[in-house]
């Protein structure tokens, strides 16, 4: 896989794109080549029935966490896919934000695995609460804008 | 597992009180006992890159409709909690609405295993966007209100 | 994906290049267009420590039966190659045999997504002891027996 | 969790009662609290159609780690099962021998959550194959000797 220097611009055009992400609040951390990290607050609109923020909400940025951290890795002209994700919960999660860590585990010519490990922070203490395998496709963009 | 004839109004309950639900714009469509529906209207604030709602959306609603399949299985006095959950993107999903529909596999005294299917729903067509299969736990609440 | 009327007798020589599955004493009980089931029988050599059939060996069956339930759906001179796979063990397997009966959910130009339910039989009764969901990568082979 | 200073012994005695293992030709490379090595040879037995050791066999080794990982954390007397776990494979595998090192992520009181990865040893060099997560549960043991 060849990748490009403006991958960090393509990364943040794209996640501009990502209209659920506004609707989260999701911020983009950090981007560097097969890292990226996303933000979250832990904000009420975001719970689930005992106050904790939602494994929905977990699973959503660590997966588009991954998806980048693939996307960091392809040549300009390619977009992906998400075509499977498994996410384990190990706490609770509240605090003030959640911040979800992927790395790109094995960078294939179709497929790419990553890995993401999501936190809840409060102050200075984190809490682990989730961690996701996902398998990411990555093809030619069908169209000028992907 | 002896659940209660009480079973849809505490999953209604329930739900009424996960914040995150109002904020997607889903909605519970059936309770039975051992299977739930939710469906989601295919909105602009809650797509991807392309325009596709996102896979996190997708995974949101099949996450609580497995949830609440476990649920209606349990004892008054319970809570549920989600172990684990994959999802397997089969198609983009777009249309006006999404559906969940939630089964309960395995009902067990501490953990149940659920399947839900998620289909996108456009006039008569339906389009089967996604499969979960997920880990949930029940144990006795820790407060009143679970 | 168009597949060819000799789909069956393709599967059943492959199934027979597999020397684990000889290992095992697995045998190919029935192939059909998407559905293929495959046995073992539950001896004392596959167990684990509290002596039933071991996660692995019911992972393996059930896998097996999944890839070539997307190979069935595949042109000649396709090969299959798992990209990864979920096992939730339900109960305890042991008993007389194991069934792993798998179905694809979505044949796909590249990725086909395939679901396995692994049932332990003695006598006339049967317990579900797994359910497997699976994707599974097709491509042209890269030599003249794949 | 408290383990006991005997957690190595637990698990060596708890492997040798795996027959699965003998079978497989699979051996215990190390033991350390939360962290269970396991090595197989890459022999012809354990192959799938293509040659390569089958991903059945990778997936049990690494869950027999993810296992014996868990329950190296737990108090004596207890026993483990798994729950559910997934396997990605990255790479074929083949060479000498394979190598599945899992680690606990998060030990609970009554679900650990661990992940493994496989690398394929041939002389000098690594290849990584396989990784995976995986929920085991324990439990108070149901008999002296599990």
């Amino acid at each position: 896989m060849t990748t490009s220097p403006d991958f960090e611009q393509r990364v943040r055009e794209s996640f501009g794109r990502q209209r659920f992400m506004a609707t989260l609040g999701a911020s983009l951390v950090s981007v560097a080549a097969g890292k990226v990290v996303i933000a979250l607050p832990a904000v009420p609109s975001l719970t689930q029935q005992h106050g904790y923020v939602h494994a929905g909400a977990i699973t959503t940025i660590a997966d588009t966490a991954c998806g980048y951290a693939a996307y960091s890795l392809m040549p300009p002209g390619y977009e992906v896919l998400s075509v499977e994700f498994k996410t384990n919960l190990l706490a609770p999660a509240s605090g003030e934000r959640l911040e979800a860590r992927a790395r790109v585990v094995k960078a294939g010519r179709t497929l790419s695995v990553c890995q993401a490990d999501v936190s809840a922070v409060a102050g200075e203490s984190e809490t682990h609460v989730a961690t996701m395998t996902a398998t990411i496709i990555g093809r030619p963009s069908r169209d000028a804008s992907a």
